[in-house]
């Protein structure tokens, strides 16, 4: 299995970056296209486990707009294969000292690179 | 991409199955084959951000040995084509009403099934 290879990596980078911006931008349509629509897709949240797009969405639907901005620290996206990659960061918010992990799963589907499964926490 | 193939989700399964008794029975060299054998490969804890298969096995073997009892719940094992899947399952401990999540990728390397990243938190 070929582990980052360099179209691959910047395909990945680049829908994580675009699901970056839809996240601080609070853009809900693009946040929703991110993740795979499909019931087997999966976001443990802080305070929420949700499974299936339907639930993700509604949950995206329903969050609030403001206070999304966040700096990312130490992200790590590693490819396998041509289909298959993670990316993980480390995300504070202004202000607050909590560090935040986000993990994602990313898979190449035919609509495109989606997130298949993810997980957000905060360091205790 | 196929998902789910039957004897994917059989490997991965068994896979998953073999760390879960390796973590409860505190099997230190298990719990070290389990994750890919790589600097790439990641371990977001409860409590620490781990970099590195070096990092994440001196972790295990600093790591107490009793009270590593838990109940799964909500497990779902996805598999993307024949190479890669997501394990995702929720835990508790026993005594302990705090829900934890557990977030795994799997990739079939040559050396067998291996966890390439992690994601460990409890909901708050």
């Amino acid at each position: 299995m070929d582990i980052n290879m360099p179209d691959v990596v910047a395909e990945v980078t680049a829908a994580f970056q675009r699901y970056e911006a839809a996240l601080v931008g609070n853009d809900v349509a693009a946040l929703d296209e991110s993740f795979w629509n499909s019931p087997h897709t999966l976001r443990y949240g802080a305070t929420e486990n949700l499974y299936g797009h339907a639930a993700i969405a509604a949950f995206r639907a329903a969050r609030p707009s403001q206070g999304l901005e966040r700096t990312l620290a130490r992200t790590v996206i590693t490819t396998y294969g041509r289909d298959f990659a993670t990316a993980n960061t480390e995300f504070q918010r202004p202000g607050n000292p909590r560090i935040g992990r986000q993990s994602q799963s990313w898979a190449r589907m035919p609509e495109g690179w989606r997130v298949v499964a993810a997980h957000v926490s905060f360091l205790e």
